[in-house]
């Protein structure tokens, strides 16, 4: 990672340490892997900052049961604090929310998000797969993208997921296509435990 | 991610969890961002799995001080095994090397690396930044495939770094490609604490 001159100089009357700090909005998209593992790497460093962390799953099931999961809650309890929130059990605010109706949850999960963010309640907060909310129709992606203009404080926030609606690009700090270049899955092969999951 | 049905049906003779145990090579190349950060959110899987984890990372200098190795230094002290060199402060079975000739220490680094895989020292490798050594052609990339084609047991190594050469793509069962679609560079800002170390 190149740490050296940049190539415009910026004229925004802030100093470099000001600059640093400033909240950054980071999309990690496309039809490749590493969209939500690169999302958590990004949390250590969060974490490692001692930043609230908090993580909102969307879409994926009840079912899927990752490592990094256990990996961060297993580092919020040594120091900090990290929230880890799954759509596909019900998101734990909300249990009375019909487990079945997944917009249902899904605008349920984005209005909690909405106001968390108004009340500034993590410094770095990844939302998991809520591109495809967005993309569906169910959230407005307008709406998320002047919540996250206007979010007041230093909260950085990470979006993954395929097919990023235009307007969250445009709100973007920094893109990342992750493009499939070769994956076992067009070999026949399944996902590998512990690599996968 | 996809669970579901894979395009072509493996005529291997494994049964699927044999299959979902095999040795994988992964490859997060790119001009992009996410490829450490993809690798490290992999690492937590392998964490989350028990396995011992080594990660040498490559290239990057001693004033490097990533967020993601003290998260992952933190993980392997609550338990399991998480071994963590690199060669910017001199890698620690070899303090007698000049830490100046960056490539008598990228030479040492792998075969140390070469000698680990033989022994099975690790069932999760990082080799992060390992593309550069080769690319720069201190490292002979042929034989490195030829290591990792041959490698006992079941040992998954992740690789990053732009520019991989041909011979590791080959080798590699999954190669994604982070490409940069917007960047805060780009505006002349430099990077965030907490997001980009």
């Amino acid at each position: 990672m190149s740490r050296g001159t940049t190539p415009a100089a910026p004229d925004d009357g802030l100093t470099t340490r000001e600059r640093r700090n400033r909240p950054v909005l980071l999309v990690n998209t496309g039809d490749g892997k590493g969209k939500t593992t690169a999302a958590c790497g990004v949390a250590l460093r969060a974490w490692a900052q001692g930043w609230s962390i908090g993580v909102y799953q969307f879409v994926k099931s009840a079912a899927w049961k990752p490592g990094e999961r256990d990996a961060l809650l297993a580092l919020g309890a040594l120091s900090g604090d990290v929230t880890w929130e799954t759509m596909g059990t019900g998101w734990s605010w909300a249990r009375a929310t019909d487990p079945t109706d997944a917009r249902a949850a899904a605008v349920e999960g984005w209005r909690a998000i909405r106001e968390g963010i108004e009340q500034q309640r993590h410094r770095f907060w990844l939302l998991d797969e809520f591109t495809y909310p967005m993309d569906w129709g169910w959230i407005d992606a307008d709406e998320v993208a002047e919540t996250l203009r206007t979010r007041p404080g230093t909260q950085h926030v990470v979006i993954t997921g395929r097919r990023c609606p235009a307007a969250i690009v445009a709100e973007a700090d920094l893109v990342t296509d992750m493009t499939k270049i070769k994956h076992p899955f067009d070999d026949g092969q399944r996902g590998q435990v512990g690599i996968e999951w």
